[in-house]
């Protein structure tokens, strides 16, 4: 009988080309899922991500799922599959899923996380998992920069050129939620937080470069809606490293 | 004129063998600093550590300091080595030190905290910077064994012992302060603290392998008197994982 089985997982996307499998054979986080699943499940495995993620690009909450005939139970694909990865790539939980399920298709919304630091001395055992942006930061202005993103925009202005239509899905897209808080445990470092129906291709990351850009008082709060009105790439702020940017959470409506 | 020069600095200790230098060309955060300082001043640099830390262990606060005759400013041996030194190890500050500092003879006192994870599933962003030590912990015990470590005792119990004699102070130490916190931003993640005048060569992580083995009900509180009394590290628990430990800060004197 085949089934469904979907993972969450997270990772450290410091030694991986991205999520996506390459032709190239790169490493990646997909094939290297890929390789130990088959080995598992004793035929090749095509692994459905949520979203893709871009190299140096890390994971707390990734949602995955793949088809199977093998009857292992569930542990298999949870401990049994950790005992065969890398520490960087970590099985949090496997489940069935319902026979609609689709990793990518079903999810009403994702929470994104960037992590930046604003000193001017990016601390050694904190510097793979925070974009260094230094200069003074005020975060009254930042935010006040992220409520007008708030709803349903094109934002097209945000958004890596090369990969604008794919999908077909446009480029309008309705952001949720936008906060941005100081770290608990680190001065100058701070977390932006995004959730939404859909991210376009490196947009959190020239959000959050354009947002701390009005943070450090380089461009207007009011800047803001007329680049989304312009919808051009070059108006927007620079892209964040991707070393801050993490996918936190994909969200799926009750049931599904 | 000659210069004494007081370095703060930090670093990721996963890719060194430790701090101090070796003889067969290893990778240690003492020689690359050494081989740097030496392009800057432009003669061999010997640099004194407030200690040596081991293979895997990182430092937020290591103090060190070196003699050179040259009349470079200060910015030379902080933004100017920061230019040369890879980016996990990183100077926080130079300053001049008055002619009868010593890194190590002159500190009173020295904060460790030890990072562990409690959880099944560690999570791959933080593997590096966390000890894994599965189970469920109590924290209450725990702290309780810690009270019980406060004081002068003679620590013999907790060190490695190839080392016991070095130095020829001994093997009593004071702890002035030992406490244990949950992480705010990991569920099932501890910091453990120790504050004291010295610490025996991998004491810190015998003690917390110790008291983690307590708080997971492996041992009793009252087992830490016998094991000080006894003065015999197989009474101690296990070793904690290198990855865990951080040297946060050293304490000086006012004045020197």
């Amino acid at each position: 009988m085949s089934r469904l089985i979907r993972l969450l997982l997270a990772y450290d996307g410091t030694a991986y080309s991205g999520w996506q499998r390459q032709a190239q054979g790169e490493s990646t986080v997909q094939a290297t899922l890929e390789a130990r699943l088959a080995l598992i499940c004793g035929h090749a495995v095509t692994l459905h991500g949520a979203g893709r993620t871009d190299a140096g690009v890390h994971a707390l909450g990734m949602v995955a799922h793949f088809q199977t005939m093998v009857s292992h139970p569930l542990a298999a694909f949870s401990r049994g599959l950790n005992a065969l990865l890398p520490p960087d790539i970590r099985i949090l939980e496997a489940r069935e899923a319902g026979p609609n399920f689709h990793s990518r298709f079903s999810a009403c919304a994702k929470i994104y996380r960037y992590d930046f630091y604003t000193g001017q001395i990016l601390p050694p055992t904190r510097r793979l998992y925070l974009g260094h942006i230094p200069g003074d930061f005020d975060v009254i202005p930042a935010r006040a920069a992220l409520a007008l993103l708030l709803g349903s925009h094109d934002f097209l202005c945000f958004a890596h050129a090369p990969d604008l239509h794919e999908g077909g899905r446009g480029t309008v897209r309705t952001l949720y939620a936008a906060t941005c808080e100081a770290m608990p445990d680190l001065p100058g470092g701070w977390s932006l937080r995004l959730k939404g129906d859909g991210f376009l291709r490196q947009s959190v990351r020239i959000m959050t470069g354009t947002i701390v850009e009005i943070g450090q008082g380089k461009r207007m709060v009011a800047s803001i809606p007329a680049i989304l009105a312009a919808k051009d790439r070059r108006l927007a702020g620079k892209t964040a490293p991707a070393c801050g940017l993490f996918l936190e959470q994909v969200l799926y409506p009750e049931g599904v």
